[in-house]
């Protein structure tokens, strides 16, 4: 058997991962116990020989004519993502976005507990949303020492985004998840991962044909 | 000069007009008249000739030595995804996800108004989050008649998110936003973007090397 660690894991393989995971999860709340590579592809409208490849990275081979056992493979592909143990997190700009991820409780299902937020408006500084408390961002630094926090969820105006990258990445950061429209540079050896809610709007509006 | 119209547009191409927008914008508040394709490709960490291939689908062409004109750029952009105009959308399922969406203002300023949120807990119906009103989701194809939504945020439970499509394409919503974990099958002539947070989570995990 290849060993996992040998092997570099494709970017749309790490993608689709969360997919068979809910799709597992579901199959475990029906007390079902095994599933095929066919039958989860069929279900998510992929090609079985994908599902199989996707999932023999994370070590799993499935039994001929059985499939993958679902509390194996469910506790494989967390295991894999780095889901079944703990990561804090900090989540600084508490504006529209920032307030809503904050009210967003998928991400504790991926083992990522936002311990708390960081805002530079008086009038949010002290308050907590959804049990998180609200920072000032001029204690960024102080507070980060204590947070144990190693990854910042960044929903920020593009304006700042940048200062306050290097505020954190030299406080120890070592993950940003960036919401900001900006392109922000950090170190190699900090990770930086892009999310843009609308792009995939535009996607819908494009083939909608608004144009 | 090629139509736009002629010319398919590679989805890259769409996740990335969003970025070129979030930029002029800012140039335009700075009161930045144009700006080169160079400029623009240094700024997102891209290469220029992609900035340039990726604009001529809205069917702008730069000056030489001046660039795009900053505001008749922003326009084309606008126009070319629909966002321009208003489009009007449903929510459904006003669970964390749901709600934090509600209270997400970015999408308004991409055409899309969300008009009305619907669930089927008692507790919910009759509320309103952010000023949109939450109606009982058995009410959803008669609402829809007076909405004039065409678009539908689908932010359901993976049991129910077929049922739901299945309603709401009778009802003549014409794309669905699914951020519901699962695929729904829908008509040929319903676009359906398929949305998923944990994706973005799970790279930066793989990244962060936690496996």
């Amino acid at each position: 058997m290849e060993q996992k660690s040998d092997r570099k894991v494709p970017v749309p393989t790490v993608r689709r991962l969360p997919r068979y995971l809910h799709l597992l999860k579901r199959c475990q709340a029906n007390g079902r116990e095994s599933i095929s590579a066919t039958d989860i592809a069929n279900r998510l409208e992929l090609e079985s020989i994908q599902v199989r490849k996707d999932i023999s990275y994370t070590g799993i081979v499935g039994k001929p004519r059985v499939g993958y056992a679902v509390d194996e493979l469910v506790g494989a592909i967390e295991d894999f993502l780095g889901w079944s143990s703990r990561t804090n997190a900090v989540l600084i700009g508490v504006g529209s976005l920032g307030s809503a991820l904050l009210g967003y409780s998928g991400f504790q299902k991926h083992g990522l507990d936002i311990v708390a937020a960081f805002d530079n408006k008086e009038e949010k500084i002290g308050m907590d949303v959804h049990g998180i408390p609200i920072y000032n961002t001029n204690e960024l630094e102080q507070r980060l020492e204590t947070l144990e926090a190693t990854i910042a969820i960044l929903t920020l105006p593009a304006a700042v985004a940048q200062e306050v990258t290097d505020k954190i990445v030299k406080a120890g950061v070592k993950g940003i998840w960036n919401f900001s429209p900006i392109k922000i540079s950090a170190p190699d050896d900090v990770i930086v991962q892009y999310e843009d809610l609308s792009a995939g709007l535009a996607v819908l509006s494009i083939k909608l044909g608004h144009k």
